[in-house]
């Protein structure tokens, strides 16, 4: 059987229909809206001759019943509240589209990918890095209310987890929206994903003395707020010595306490985050943020504390996959393709620990994402689809 | 009849015990306790020989029955919630000591300095800046209480306010605590004050675009906190240079939005205030501020835009008044007490819009003032005392 991007383009619409809110969607892991695409997508995989089923997270997988060698392919379903009608859908149902033309793909729909009730744990089961004991402790972001009783109402609880079947595959695609402007802004229709990036975030926390803003000369003063402001300013005159290209850097939060027109504030929490696609670019990164608020210690009364949060290692794409969406977007839209890294972060970053991945972006309008106004020209969607379609049968004939 | 330090101690200590809290006092304007100490300093001053009166307003007044020139001396008896036991009360038992010496003083408790209601509506009152409209308005800003139906409650409805009598005065002094740190740390022991400062409050609004931390590149970023931070630093590098020695200004709030960590920031609001006592030097320093604005908008992508929130002159000190307590200071103490503006407002600011006025300051312990710890040891409250006897001697005779 053969591609048909109108059937494509009428799933996502479907799609669509479901939990519809404004111009996007609102399907919230687990909720009413999220089960029954869950459920559509299942039928869609048997009546296109997968072995279709949902498992003990809600991972909705589609097997592929010939002989291999396999490709997966897939994102995810649910969406961020009143969100947009693509993000993940749109590699959902490319992944359907390529199954029924006939490709030997397995199909998958990660679980939660969008953070609802975790961190990745839809395809972090499937690699063998969930716990039950994580299960157990999962509580939703928004509501407070525990995982394990959401799985039984839902109908999910006693499944099993299956991991991915070693050896079987060749490797994962995933389609996606860009989520910003870059190809809008060049001009290009499609993005080959260089790998996605990695993030390291920190916390800063700057102590120093509150007190009543007329009673206390400058001389006095230990101006949390000031510090951190001193010590930024630092960050924004060192940082672009160290970083590369594509490096991004951001201070997403400041929360200075009291926070109060006329109090000097006596404590300062700065919240500092970065990415990039090389360890060793990260690594200098790093060591930069380290020294500034070493230099900030040693300048400055008030003391500052630099904490980890969080960090993420890089995870860059197959060489032989991205050359087969290289190869395919230059045959289908000759210059008006560009290989770029990922900044944000995609379930395919976690099947890189087993498996080679790539991605395609397809550019979304005025670079909007996790808002209902999210959106990509249907020509550009078409393009995708057949770009990812001649993509999968060059690299599985590579 | 003589002054009594004794009898001034033993009547701060007494109010001391009314609406106690840990080792200071809770006595929010209007409540239980406060009514109690205003009925209390009623009776004093009738004690003492004054006609005592609670005016419309709350605020507490003991005329002098005797020939003039007279004095006004006084301060509030009202606390910030869970405060200390000698801001305000201090000036108020302090003027009532004057009052029973033997000196020609009328004492005045000016109702709510600590603006639980409003902004200085007992001593606006008596300068005949308070409006009934503006009474008619005022609620409780920690509770949104009406003030009229409590000003029934209390029994004040329907009294006359007032005015201060015209050509009564020679001048008005208040006897305070520092709330901060100078007198502590210069070893001294009497500040007098040269007068109270002024505050210019500003609002500055950066407007930037709210996206995605992993999806947009450093070039495509518009960073409000970015542009807020850069702005800051150089007010930080700027302001030294035009501000006098006694200056002091202060970022006292940041606020990002959405202020979440992984989100550059579409928003950030900064409101920064400055003090002095010349109109000369914060001319200046707001004209600095304005070229600081102006040079942000002139480099930076992200537009910021001033806002003036309010501001206050300056009230300086009267000279006679100052040349009393500082010979009565150098008399008494001598070597240990400096000219020293208050960066602190105070009911005096408002007075200076009719009299002469003048202030004393005894040390602050460690410069805590609204908490339960202020305090002051007693010798300085004593040496205070006397010297703001010796100095109301020497400025009636002057």
């Amino acid at each position: 059987m053969a591609l048909s991007t109108d059937r494509f383009l009428a799933d996502l619409d479907a799609l669509r229909r479901i939990g519809a809110y404004r111009s996007g969607v609102h399907r919230p892991t687990f909720g009413p809206e999220d089960m029954q695409t869950r459920h559509w997508l299942a039928a869609q995989l048997e009546q296109a001759g997968l072995e279709a089923s949902i498992d003990g997270i809600g991972n909705v997988f589609g097997r592929h019943r010939g002989a291999g060698p396999h490709l997966l392919a897939g994102s995810h379903l649910e969406t961020q509240n009143q969100a947009g009608w693509l993000d993940g859908v749109l590699g959902v149902v490319a992944a359907l589209e390529l199954a029924r033309s006939g490709l030997p793909v397995d199909v998958c729909a990660y679980a939660d990918e969008e953070a609802h009730w975790g961190d990745f744990i839809g395809s972090r089961s499937l690699v063998g890095a969930l716990t039950e004991a994580e299960i157990d402790a999962a509580r939703n972001r928004f509501t407070g209310e525990a995982l394990r009783p959401k799985l039984e109402e839902i109908g999910l609880a006693g499944r099993s987890r299956p991991q991915l079947e070693e050896g079987r595959y060749k490797g994962a695609l995933e389609m996606h929206i860009e989520q910003g402007t870059q190809l809008e802004s060049a001009g290009l229709r499609i993005g080959v994903v260089t790998g996605i990036v990695g993030i390291r975030q920190f916390r800063i926390v700057v102590t120093g003395q509150q007190d009543h803003t007329g009673g206390t000369t400058m001389r006095e003063r230990r101006d949390a707020g000031l510090t951190a402001v001193r010590l930024l300013g630092m960050v924004d005159a060192e940082m672009p010595r160290v970083a590369a290209a594509r490096s991004v850097w951001t201070t997403g939060r400041i929360a200075l306490e009291p926070n109060a027109p006329m109090i000097i504030p006596g404590r300062a929490e700065i919240v500092f985050s970065f990415r990039d696609l090389s360890v060793e670019v990260m690594d200098r990164m790093e060591a930069c943020l380290r020294a500034v608020v070493q230099e900030s210690n040693r300048r400055e009364r008030c003391p500052a504390v630099l904490e980890e949060i969080s960090r993420s290692a890089p995870a860059l794409s197959d060489p032989a996959i991205v050359a087969a969406f290289e190869g395919a977007a230059e045959s289908l839209c000759p210059g008006a393709w560009q290989a770029m890294p990922s900044g944000a972060i995609h379930d395919s970053q976690i099947l890189a620990r087993k498996l080679p991945v790539g991605m395609l972006f397809v550019p979304s309008i005025g670079g909007i994402s996790h808002h209902w106004t999210e959106d990509t020209k249907r020509e550009d969607l078409v393009l995708g689809m057949e770009v990812l379609h001649a993509a999968a049968q060059r690299f599985l004939a590579s």
